[in-house]
């Protein structure tokens, strides 16, 4: 069993949607000023780095992150890698999804880890609605990217975040698949578990396992 | 495949160690105020609910949590459940170590979290420095209980910690272990994924997997 991570680190130099809250990690206790342990204080939001969006993130009222169902994060999952050029995800890319539970899109995404303190980039490629609805019809339970959103940036009234939050399709952002070779894996994502806020979404640590 | 969720969440109600930051979280765009989308800011201490402790945590400049293995917070877990009574886990409570990888102390601590909201407790069943040695002497990976600390409150120079640390043992706390059966099970144990202050630990989505 090798276990691949599949996680972008949170961080003060992590790259942050546009109007979302920065990062910010510091040492509140420390054993080099005779504290009796390190201690570290964590604030970020909750679409940082590699997370997930709940129903309730685009939603009024519905599901929250705490709510989300593990089965759904948990088990095989097809990795899909896109041709270089693609821009958006379009249904010819899908090939068949015959008993097909995840899909994961690798895409030109990834190589933008390679320079993370570059800031926000709104030329991702992204999952078009189209795709998206073939996904949702076809009873996906997760759908995950390797950016910030699976959506394109500035698409108005978010109608692929939607089209797959109303099937309560989980949506897996920010991984980062630069080491992933296209093919079946099972998945295991396991979202911070917190109660309060909207409950929009969380930060995931997910790993790729090929057995 | 059941998977069992045995992660307290993060939350403003939940107990704090001694000592550690406390809990904020907020809404800060809300689709209800006009906003494009729910988006939540998350504050907390690494140390907070179900988390994991890096050698870092007390031993400086060693291993930090983005470092953990992966490998060692995955696989076959024992969950060993104490009488009643115990304060104090001993060599006498851990029965044979033979083929066990990880383990995981269910106590009377876990019905602590039927009222999280009455603050931090000090009075918790810890484990012993005798059983702790036996432990990292057989080659556990990993150890876990259901309170904040696998130490005694209180204790002088924190010899468990250490000697559990000292072997880069993953050292897995809070777990709210009230729905658990003792026996073998899968753990999978993911922690948030973060790069800053002095990386001591992190919080840890936590799953049992019975097969």
């Amino acid at each position: 069993m090798k276990i691949f991570d599949v996680t972008v680190p949170i961080s003060e130099d992590a790259p942050i949607y546009e109007g979302d809250p920065r990062v910010q990690i510091e040492a509140v206790l420390k054993l080099a000023d005779g504290a009796a342990a390190n201690v570290s204080h964590l604030c970020f939001g909750a679409h940082t780095a590699t997370h997930v969006d709940a129903p309730n993130h685009f939603i009024e009222g519905t599901r929250r992150g705490d709510e989300l169902e593990l089965e759904k994060m948990f088990g095989p999952c097809r990795v899909i890698e896109l041709p270089e050029g693609v821009m958006l995800i379009g249904p010819e890319h899908l090939g068949s999804l015959a008993g097909v539970e995840r899909v994961i899109f690798k895409t030109r995404n990834s190589a933008f880890w390679d320079k993370p303190d570059e800031g926000f980039r709104t030329d991702f490629t992204a999952l078009g609605l189209e795709a998206a609805k073939l996904l949702a019809d076809a009873g996906i339970k997760l759908v995950g990217i390797d950016y910030l959103s699976i959506e394109a940036f500035g698409s108005d009234g978010h109608p692929v975040h939607i089209t797959l939050l109303k099937k309560e399709i989980v949506i897996l952002e920010g991984l980062d698949l630069r080491g992933i070779e296209p093919g079946d894996y099972d998945i295991a994502c396991l979202p911070l578990k917190y109660i309060g806020g909207t409950g929009d979404g969380a930060p995931a640590r997910t790993v790729l396992i090929k057995r």
